[in-house]
């Protein structure tokens, strides 16, 4: 039996791995990446406290004792249902059982010409570029003479009070505040401003409201303003708009929403408005048993008749399940359907804090940040990673610094300065 | 008294230290990067076995504790030795003493336009590029049915022979040999065609010649083929030339020759064939007693007749010598002119071997091997990076993988198939 699995993310590689040297299948799994991603501490990486390598580990490495799975860094652009074939940039391939678990990425709502003034947090690229960006402006502030330009390159907006919003906001003001405030000569980086804008009520909305309060006090103390009820009207390369109040600012970072891939589309069967696919109890396309979507891709419901959040607990169940299903079909028996166990949820700001909730538990402060750390090294692929990553956070932890300060350019091309600019090639958007 | 230092790399770095905390003495460090890099070990960024962050540190970071220095990220575009006036993109900065410090790239001889082919190594940029197109080229493999085309992408040339040169090719041959074996289905990449294309006579011709032939039996160990007596007359993105021999290859990485950095031109004095500027034997430039040119950007009178080597040991060495000359002259005392302690070369070739001379000392094998270690471990800035290097070293040597095998690309803004090309942001030169 042949099982197709697109992505390589927690809900692929979990279903992957369900499958490893299962007898009798033999699976393809296609990414255009090489590499799996711990998104969970994508976070970390943009405000320079992990490197991305210590987050993410190439594909085929993770499967390499599976001798039933190869792999492949192809893009998935088409779905033949009735011909049973999916069809990538340069190859088909035929399946019996096709696993689609491409993720989701950021949507700005119909601004999308805001991306380039608002980078989303979703790829290593993009965490570079997001670090780029930070340290930048820190690096131009030093240098410069007029005091209102400074304090617009001193001014950082987060959009968006989810908890990829909170972490970020909250590691910009740890680092301004603990790391940076000790190198700069001409300028004080812990009188940066932080602003997190959220349109909504109030910050992280899927958590507990006295959990939220408490991430609020820790935000402010770490110097993030927050702004709720606040809809983004308008972003450029000077500022932000909410409503008629213009910011004038220069790092703009969004964590605003997101939006399922667009290989679903393909399937032609219902889409959520966040365009993922609505699944059957379980987990496959309604009409087509052999076609699964899981993870972030997917709009299967929870036992609380919401929507499975996009988690990775919940992609990595979903691929486990959809593995443990193939097998049983392969062998002709029946499976029940999808049972979602939910294991809570945690977000961090800044150092030694944290909020947790997992069933009736609620917690915050240094318990809940200790519970977070070992939750996270727990869940990092890979042996190598998660002692690299312990190290890199003690050494953070004790010396208040940051290992991965670097501004990396998006040009690799040497840069002469006698030579014009348009000899370079063009960078992304700027 | 002001000194002005342009260039964070070995010399403009070791100057800076050099005159830390010194009293009467207030210095500027202008670099149009944030980061000192370990150029030596650049070529493991390149092959996947070290993260940028590991072997590069923000200049602020190390120069912390120097009250007396600032640190800025502007790029030097002029220099005004009557007004004593260094000119950036974005300010002025007069000075009483100029360091100039600014490192060298890479040359293509007059054939500028192969570099999008052929990239060089002296910034974590081309080192992400390179390890980009190396791993991208076993993974397109994989996918790949025509035989004449896998055996193109399998096809690795370096060009040129001198230390970076056999490194990178014996890095990519330890790289496929080793750590990429384990992982392809499709394709042996052991099976993978390194070719080390040098002009002249021999590999490494500033070492001796018993130590280069051992290192050439090394290489071929790796499955390295070398071409010397091979000038190369074209490279496109299809192949190499070498006189009318056409080779079919799709990954060509260049490390056949550098030129000082251009600035040395604004000085208006001698200057040498790859643009070095000719300075006397206190560092200083002919005329202008105030005014130091040091490391790769200098050409200075070996004590056997030679320039000395573009080396880290060579480019720290001048720029403590300057530091204590500027401290001699601000307190009015005299000074002698600058020696040069040759304490010898060493090149790697995959794990366990290496070349290297000191003096008489002449050895090779596991010896030389660890002498390397040691000398690179103790010369790596900073304690934080050491440690983890070191660890990653342990953690490759032992388990034969690689840490950094991580294919990021060059455009952080999210790709959508559905939207055409022309909406990304174009890559450089590809």
């Amino acid at each position: 039996m042949k099982v197709v699995i697109v992505g390589g993310g927690f809900a692929g590689l979990g279903c992957a791995k369900g499958l490893a040297n299962a007898q009798d299948v033999e699976v393809t799994l296609i990414d255009e990446r090489n590499h799996h991603l711990f998104q969970p501490l994508l976070y970390q990486v943009a405000t320079a406290g992990l490197s991305p390598a210590e987050i993410a580990a190439p594909i085929r490495g993770i499967l390499s004792k599976a001798r039933n799975v190869r792999v492949l860094c192809e893009r998935a652009v088409d779905i033949d249902l009735v011909r049973r074939v999916l069809v990538t940039d340069t190859n088909e391939h035929a399946y019996d059982y096709l696993v689609l678990a491409c993720g989701s990425k950021h949507a700005y709502f119909g601004n999308e010409d805001w991306e380039m003034h608002a980078p989303g947090l979703k790829t290593l690229e993009q965490a570079t570029e997001i670090r780029r960006r930070v340290l930048s402006a820190f690096e131009e502030a030093e240098g410069e003479a007029s005091p209102e330009r400074k304090r617009a390159l001193l001014t950082f907006v987060v959009v968006g009070a989810g908890p990829t919003g909170v972490e970020l906001a909250g590691a910009i003001g740890e680092m301004s505040r603990f790391t940076l405030v000790r190198d700069f000569r001409m300028t004080d980086p812990s009188l940066a401003r932080i602003i997190l804008i959220e349109a909504g009520e109030r910050i992280l909305p899927s958590f507990d409201e006295a959990l939220a309060a408490r991430a609020t006090r820790d935000l402010e103390s770490l110097g993030v303003q927050i702004w709720t009820n606040s809809p983004v009207t308008h972003i450029d390369a000077e500022g932000i708009e909410v409503g008629s109040e213009r910011l004038a600012c220069r790092t703009v970072l969004w964590a605003a929403g997101v939006r399922a891939s667009s290989l679903g589309e393909k399937l032609g069967v219902e889409q959520d408005r966040l365009s993922r696919v609505v699944v059957t109890g379980d987990l496959s396309v309604p009409g087509h048993a052999e076609v699964f979507v899981i993870g972030d891709q997917a709009h299967a419901m929870g036992p609380d008749g919401n929507p499975l959040p996009g988690q990775a607990p919940a992609a990595l169940q979903q691929g486990r399940y959809v593995a443990k299903r193939i097998g049983a079909l392969v062998a002709g028996h029946s499976f029940p359907d999808f049972e979602y166990i939910d294991k809570g949820q945690a977000a961090t700001i800044g150092r030694r804090r944290a909020i947790l909730e997992s069933g009736r538990l609620r917690f915050a402060g240094i318990a809940a940040w200790i519970a977070w750390l070992l939750i996270h090294i727990y869940y990092l692929a890979g042996f190598k990673n998660r002692l690299f990553v312990v190290m890199q956070w003690a050494w953070s932890y004790f010396t208040y610094r940051r290992g991965a300060r670097l501004i990396v350019g998006k040009d690799w091309r040497f840069y002469d300065p006698d030579q014009a600019e348009g000899d370079r090639g063009s960078g992304a958007g700027e």
